[in-house]
């Protein structure tokens, strides 16, 4: 790395290296050369642009027929740093000496042509070296970090809840289940189940589905705690948008209720979006440019407006009466589909909008009571193009209510016991959301498939690489 | 939140509030009273140390016996923030109005008494209110960002890579299995094996031990990144420094050799010590005073020396000529011991000290060979008081040698075609390491078992919380 300069350096500070000697390393993107002239477009990985580097032949130090220098071979160059106004490009490398590092096949399987997203999936080794992927993936780094910034900044406690679980503690969806068991060879009890007591943790284990309840205990220890980590779901379901394997941001606050719940989430989803725009001003354009065409319009929408709050009750009335056909037909008491979260942002609001305390029945056991007995005091956040991107709520403090509402679903109390401690030993109001960290990506970049916003994405039968 | 002012803000900016009426919220840590009159220690999470609130009996709304008020319980309190220079603390708040907000039982199961550790983890639910555990879980959540920081900073791209995995590439261990089959009906092919194209993925999954691999991808795309995510082991050992879950650090940058790989290690170990030397001083200052009596002095020693790099053959040499008897006797080729280790940076480089080029068969297969034949450019940093925290190396980015490593070995290349078409396509020399999260809290720390510095830790038999 020594003396090597990063291309983002050269872009950001341009004036710096101008008529310098400079020393870049990189893949090459694209070449145009006779044999005896030409110019190469490297990338070296560090900014979205490449840089261009004018050559003679006589310049590369180990290859001989420059014009059948093959794409995505590495190399290093020593040059002078020229700018070019009248260019497209604001400066270009005269190069005085180029080598050749690693030399790619010819048969590189990205070759400068439009290739579809799926055949991509397939090569998900190399697709970062494309336009599309190298973007994505650098603002899903540049969004992870504004969310630590964020939580950070306000002395929150990054707290790594545990991956692997005895509980199914939300009920939510299928789990992975965990073993070291032989399977051709399962040990059982005498009256012929699975005998997990010979398992490596003596007893089922699963995959979390979400670190809440754990994160609660920090809460009433830390006050303002988050986690950020890989969740599982072992749904059986082929959309664009459900992975198996997702990362998730889980905030969980203490004195608190479910307004500061959602001021939060608006000022978090404000500050990494104003963030990424900070950072990634090159990755962004490119997006509104290839992929959706409103993003930036959207995203300073977004920053720029209070989010609405409306209650589920009042939102089913608005959908009623809006006259609109639904393919699921709405009515107090159902779960909101997609078609009426999107219909509620992008048409009764235009904006990102809290629906807040919904029906207690298709809510999960720990969020709060409301005084009628009816509904919980839960948020969702809704924007534009996605629908549901945060799923909040304030969580049931009294014991004795929490206790009732297990009963009622026949939840084991014994298996709660801790978490009903928490109400027991000083627990105080307090409320969390969850983020879906592959949604919030796929918001701000517009790409639209979740399989295009995760490194290497594990789906049903799809496991590869 | 609104309106209370965090405990933190009260110690940091303390003349901001002198004399004015402050209001927080908070856990009773500690209480003297009589009926009339009394002092409350209150922490709120957010500071390492308590406030002392100073009230009469009268000042309390809703709960009568104050004497008896038990700790843990949950309070807001209004009053005025009055500096007290000649006291242990800095100021108290003179209460004008305390609300209890949850009252806890008076069986908390926390009581101001020394507790061991191994009791603690049977309440880790409650253990982060303690003060050793308040500070351990802070110190890791500074840490953690510190590592973010350093990255970012410097332009890294943060990747996540996958935790399922259909792979176990570097045979690091044991590890667990993933399914979704009925165990107790397994699906069986027609020669009587299981039959894993019923399962989730098609195919036998396990969870990753290392995510450097699929790092490799990014880096040949991206120049610098790195990973920080959980890894897990199903090792049947029951240390304490080992647990099956725990979380790693995967640098990996491109265009770099293993000089430039160690530098890296160097800077980040001691960038991240200094950022927790100044973000919390007052936890650190704890365990100086209370777990580990050297803490301090090795923390500013370390970040203030050149580590040693020492190559293998000369260690191993060292270690011979040193005359002390080892359990485990030195000879070439051995892999050394967590004894051998601790020597050479204990008592022969009384500092942190990478040992090179160690023999390549106790090392992995994507090493780089070095010109001897006989070893690898492998590097393992050293610390004193733990012994290896970092283990990194240059990977092979040769196709012709890495395959013939890969032919001694007996890995089947079809299974690593991905990995191997990054030395077709452009490869260049890079290098990596990995960094256990928890070592490295456990050395800034003191604390001497990994179950201590994880929040819920899973470990052979144990997925309690």
């Amino acid at each position: 790395m020594s003396n090597v300069i990063l291309v983002k350096q050269l872009y950001r500070n341009t004036s710096d290296f101008t008529n310098k000697q400079v020393k870049i390393s990189g893949w090459i993107r694209t070449l145009r050369a006779s044999n005896a002239f030409g110019f190469i477009e490297v990338n070296d990985g560090s900014f979205f642009k490449n840089v261009q580097v004018v050559f003679d032949s006589s310049k590369i130090s180990n290859f001989k027929e420059v014009s059948k220098l093959p794409i995505s071979s590495s190399i290093s160059v020593v040059g002078t740093l020229v700018e070019t106004p009248d260019s497209k490009q604001p400066f270009e490398i005269q190069a005085e000496n180029i080598v050749v590092e690693g030399l790619s096949d010819a048969d590189y399987p990205l070759q400068k042509k439009r290739h579809t997203f799926e055949y991509l999936r397939t090569i998900a080794h190399l697709r970062p070296r494309s336009n599309a992927f190298s973007a994505v993936f650098r603002v899903r780094s540049v969004a992870a970090y504004a969310i630590h910034k964020f939580f950070q900044e306000q002395g929150f406690v990054y707290t790594h809840t545990p991956i692997i679980t005895g509980s199914d503690c939300e009920g939510a969806g299928e789990m992975f289940r965990l073993t070291t068991l032989d399977l051709n060879n399962i040990p059982k009890t005498e009256d012929g189940k699975v005998d997990f007591k010979e398992d490596f943790f003596g007893k089922e284990t699963n995959l979390t589905v979400s670190g809440q309840l754990n994160a609660e205990c920090y809460a009433l220890a830390f006050r303002n705690v988050y986690t950020f980590g890989p969740t599982f779901r072992a749904e059986n379901s082929n959309t664009a948008r459900h992975a198996a394997e997702f990362w998730m941001i889980e905030p969980e606050i203490a004195f608190a209720d479910l307004i500061d719940d959602m001021n939060l989430a608006e000022a978090m989803l404000k500050y990494v979006i104003n963030y990424v725009m900070k950072e990634c001003p090159e990755e962004l354009q490119f997006f509104n440019q290839f992929i959706d065409k409103g993003l930036l319009d959207r995203l300073n929408h977004v920053v720029n407006s209070d989010f609405g709050r409306v209650t589920y009750t009042d939102a089913v009335k608005m959908l009623k009466d809006s006259g609109k056909k639904f393919d699921y037909e709405v009515e107090w008491g159902i779960d909101l589909q997609t078609e009426h979260e999107r219909y509620l942002t992008e048409e009764i609001f235009k904006k990102p909008v809290f629906v807040t305390d919904y029906p207690k029945d298709i809510k999960a056991f720990y969020m709060r009571l409301n005084e009628d007995a009816k509904t919980v005091a839960a948020a969702d956040c809704l924007v534009p193009g996605i629908g549901e991107i945060i799923g909040g709520s304030q969580r049931e403090e009294r014991l004795d209510v929490l206790k009732a509402r297990m009963q009622e679903l026949n939840l084991n109390e014994e298996d709660y016991w801790w978490y009903l401690e928490l109400r027991k030993y000083g627990g105080t109001k307090h409320a969390g959301f969850g983020l879906g960290f592959e949604r919030l990506i796929m918001y701000i970049t517009g790409m639209s498939n979740i399989r295009d916003v995760i490194p290497f994405p594990r789906t049903t039968g799809s496991s590869e690489f």
